[in-house]
């Protein structure tokens, strides 16, 4: 992974967490409670500030009812 | 997620990235190597027994010439 693509798969992610938990009408706080994490834990994930684990992911996908992997693509 | 979807994505990823490494005819090794990853921690991911984290998952993805999203898919 290069200096340029470090961390891009976090921003694709965290981009895309928050576009459809915005669709949803979801506030932050919200989804952290359906998926059992930290209130706060949301705010870093969107906005790639820290490095989520895959448990963690696939918790965020079943919230929002998505697939984890359409979480790490950006269309 | 429930008692049984509990860790259910990790082995979806772990059972993909085998399945394309041995396509590859990479040895785990030979993958820890090009992903820069310790070599025992790619056996570790494969068994699901790790939590894996987001920035590993980009460099096993890029290791192996896949996207991200598609490890996280049986198909």
């Amino acid at each position: 992974m290069s200096g340029a693509e470090k961390h891009e798969l976090r921003k694709v992610f965290g981009t895309k967490v928050r576009r459809i938990r915005k669709e949803r009408g979801l506030s932050q706080e919200a989804l952290a409670d359906v998926a059992g994490l930290h209130r706060t834990f949301v705010g870093f994930v969107e906005r790639a500030e820290t490095n989520v684990s895959i448990d963690n992911i696939g918790r965020i996908a079943d919230a929002l009812g998505v697939s984890a992997a359409s979480l790490l693509t950006s269309e």
